[in-house]
């Protein structure tokens, strides 16, 4: 009978040993989604940071499809996720706020230095959320057509509005990977992720 | 006599509380120098993100003096003062990673899209440290002349090389904040600081 516990004790701790350590204890989102509306997130500067694609309005015949630096954010799970597996983990958030360009020059030299804040986007992956959207991808924008504020909340963007460069482009299952060293440095690699290497 | 002790405790508790609610306790570095040698910091990857300047070659006659992404972020305990406060902390340090340009256009536009990792800069303000250096700001460059490599320690900058621009011209204490929309925006505004406001 004590031996019986003692057993019955040790697989106890082997179970919650390997859920911890797989991750699947702790599976949380850092977003609120209802009927397919997502509450505007917050907090996401202190997620983790994987790049910051440019284009500017000068570059674009004075009007860019995105203006004009894209900084996107990961979940910090997600982050986690990425190191360890190279895998982006059903449930990830990536954020994209969107800068103005405020100068082209400083004294470190010509080039292009954030404005102000004057947009955010968001893509969600969750089979939970968006069971018929390609690879279980929503976009959503928050997006003012004054660029001076933003929305609350963000209706799902039509699957063509999206979706359809992501799917063609993007070189890890719809995340533009070739544009962001951080994730590329950190894909299945924790020991890199981190820098100073 | 047991009043006294009762109030003994209750200054004692008030004392710990005004000290943990300041933050003074855990003044926790993010750096290891020694006789004005700092070795590569590694994790900053995963503190806050402040802005991203770019200074392409192609924008400054084929070679930028900082080529080309500059990637800044700050440690997370001098992120927290700065919300709180609107300074900088002594102690603080604030990386720069360096990134080429990998490409100038995608489907999202005409631009500046990040290549490789191809250096690594670091400025620190330490009164201990650097009691001669103004503003108590040291400066260091793990670049290497390939920009394939970093190194493993680098030797404090003579002042004149950086310190000179950084006083003239950096808008906060020798931090370039008018280029940084995440240190304007949480300057003593830990609610703003996070985004989606």
């Amino acid at each position: 009978m004590r031996a019986g516990k003692y057993l019955l004790g040790l697989w106890i701790l082997a179970v919650l040993g390997s859920s911890l350590m797989s991750g699947s204890v702790s599976a949380k989102e850092y977003f609120t989604v209802k009927n397919n509306v997502l509450e505007r997130p917050t907090g996401y500067r202190e997620w983790v940071y994987v790049g910051t694609p440019l284009t500017p309005n000068d570059m674009n015949n004075g009007k860019a499809n995105f203006q004009e630096f894209h900084t996107v954010y990961i979940d910090p799970e997600s982050w986690e996720h990425w190191k360890k597996t190279g895998n982006v983990r059903d449930g990830a958030i990536l954020i994209k706020e969107m800068t103005s360009v405020g100068s082209k020059v400083a004294t470190s030299g010509k080039g292009y230095f954030m404005g102000d804040f004057i947009g955010l986007e968001a893509t969600i992956k969750s089979k939970r959320e968006f069971p018929d959207e390609p690879g279980n991808w929503g976009y959503f924008s928050f997006t003012n057509e004054d660029h001076k504020s933003i929305k609350k909340a963000a209706k799902l963007e039509p699957t063509a509005n999206c979706n359809g460069c992501h799917q063609a482009s993007a070189q890890d299952d719809f995340v533009f990977t070739q544009y962001y060293p951080v994730l590329r440095a950190g894909k299945s690699s924790p020991e890199k992720a981190v820098g100073g290497k």
